[in-house]
């Protein structure tokens, strides 16, 4: 998406490659909103602690980092042994892979990869092939979002207000995002609407990073405090909800996601909005059999009690906002059930969340 | 309540008078929940002010300064003429009363003290009479609470998991509080519980008052997200919801309180979880026939785009969070319907919300 810079506009991927440099390309974004810089990961052990450092986050976003990683090992490797090659394109995957264990989409990503090396003869080839399989990934997460957006928009028509939260963005994709897809394809046709971001407390990626995405796009927005979406909908003030899925069940149609999310549905359902949840295809879950054997994750008590943000003399800082002799408790995810959930929104168009089994077959189950 | 400074423990209110010294004694509620300290104010303009300045907060507590500071007004003055004491007060009354323009209460205590001054026939008659109005005053709002308490405590058993929403505590009140009092009183009947509290974005106060109120009284609790309610509610993790109210409409059960109520009304209705409101009766409003009547103030966007606490060197400062190019919506209150709240906890029993009009009688229509 577009980036303005000192007044310059210009095209960025959350992900890149400099093939020249052997370089992972990222947009550093711990510093968003407050700073735009992009970072160049040297080796594959940088890039490494880039995804588990959280210079780079989100799905698509950590898989793109994880095909790149694996392809710039490769090619650092020098010499024509093809045994010692293979050992260390695994040390390479592990160091990548144990960059944030819990995630799947790195592990899914280098897969890929891997496979469009094994016909590779000698290393040369294989490292060629690496490289052109993480170019893929990448060509292919950019496409699947401007799927996503092309079905979405038809979601939005021009003078509706949209509700989002989190971040779902391109930040989160290696462009154009899952949940912004369709706000984006809908300006692009012309149509001029509202957005209005939850915060998304504790860690505010509402406020900070698609808040920050949508004042690059030039698109309406407002940001809200989470308590505030209830009243707006109350209002009338709220026509649409779009947000994305870390996990979304094949078989029921649960879908899991930043918490909060849940809550935004059932007030949704209460006053008949549309809640549509945007998706790639690798974030489907076709073995689990109920969300609530979904793990939720339990974060740092820290998260709720401060924030982290900018002083007015621009130092970035932690505050401690509660009562210091309280203690917090931090679900990271809830869970949606697919009753609250008016539709899926994925690359092959969009379906009742009660619809995914049935048409597993074009939503890429057994890939 | 009990406040713990340096390992002693004493018994405050959040506001009271010195007679000796003719000063209001009021606890410093922005330094809270990192520093205690109580203020005295040495004149009737220094009480207007701490009310104007929010040292002092919540209905309760700012109808019990402004008695206690028209008393200290009227007791400032020297002489024995009749009609420049009535000046004086006026003067008096009129600063207090511009203190905080939109509330109700400290006009609602001010009344009292006046019509209890009139049949005193001297001055000093009636400087005695104010002093002792505005005691009364005080001892009403804390014996209200107590019977909120005493009514409200039943609805707690041990092994409860108890949501409150915002700061409805004694800081808001002279003591004890209202959404708060129930819990006390069960406390003080041996129960144990838990106590979840909504951190109350934009502004925090579950995070910082409620909270710090709570650990003083030695309550287990646990500040959660705004974000998380709803995940703890379909987890079985909520027993009882109690939050306060800034007012309620007696012919229609309707109620106005801190933005988010609503959305954990919706929640608690789904989960079939009980939801109660504990209000005082002067929050109650007879004339009102419909909640979207309700003027819903707009806050400042600065609440939403960052939040205020201390950095680890003590230092109290205000963080920006939010991207700096949005901007924010930020309405202050929100309306919950009837039907999505169980019961209404006043100091004269509990009723359903739609049960107000026929007992107006017990709930002081008309007085």
């Amino acid at each position: 998406m577009n980036v303005t810079v000192r007044g310059h506009t210009r095209h960025f991927r959350t992900v890149a490659f400099d093939a020249d440099k052997n370089s992972v390309l990222l947009i550093e974004q711990r510093l968003l909103p407050h700073e735009f810089k992009i970072v160049a990961t040297p080796d594959f052990r940088a890039t490494a602690r880039a995804i588990t450092d959280m210079i780079v986050r989100g799905a698509g976003a950590i898989g793109a980092t994880a095909a790149y990683g694996l392809a710039q090992g490769a090619r650092a490797f020098r010499g024509s042994n093809l045994e010692k090659f293979r050992r260390h394109v695994q040390t390479v995957y592990q160091t990548l892979k144990d960059a944030r264990p819990t995630a799947v989409d790195p592990v899914n990503a280098m897969h890929e990869v891997l496979a469009a090396m094994a016909p590779g003869e000698t290393v040369a080839e294989q490292q060629a092939l690496a490289l052109a399989a993480a170019e893929q990934f990448a060509a292919d997460d950019v496409s699947h979002c401007r799927d996503i957006g092309r079905h979405g928009a038809k979601l939005i028509r021009s003078g509706m207000n949209v509700l989002t939260h989190c971040n779902a963005g391109w930040l989160a994709f290696v462009d154009i995002g899952s949940a912004t897809a369709p706000m984006y394809a809908a300006q692009s046709q012309g149509r001029k609407f509202h957005v209005f971001c939850d915060e998304t407390r504790p860690r505010s990626q509402g406020a900070t990073l698609t808040a920050w995405e949508l004042a690059q796009q030039k698109i309406s927005h407002q940001i809200i405090a989470d308590n505030a979406a209830g009243h707006l909908m109350q209002r009338g003030k709220i026509d649409l909800v779009i947000v994305g899925s870390d996990r979304t069940l094949g078989r029921t149609g649960e879908v899991a996601n930043k918490i909060g999310t849940f809550t935004k549905a059932v007030l949704a359902h209460r006053h008949r909005i549309p809640f549509y949840v945007a998706i790639p295809l690798s974030t489907i879950d076709w073995n689990m059999k109920s969300g609530f054997d979904i793990p939720i994750e339990e974060r740092s008590a820290s998260e709720v009690l401060g924030a982290w943000g900018v002083t007015n003399r621009g130092r970035r800082e932690y505050l401690r906002v509660a009562n210091p002799t309280s203690g917090a408790f931090n679900p990271g995810f809830d869970v949606t059930p697919a009753e609250l959930i008016t539709g899926i929104i994925t690359p092959a168009g969009i379906f009742k969340p009660k619809d995914l089994w049935k048409n597993r077959g074009k939503l890429g189950f057994g890939r």
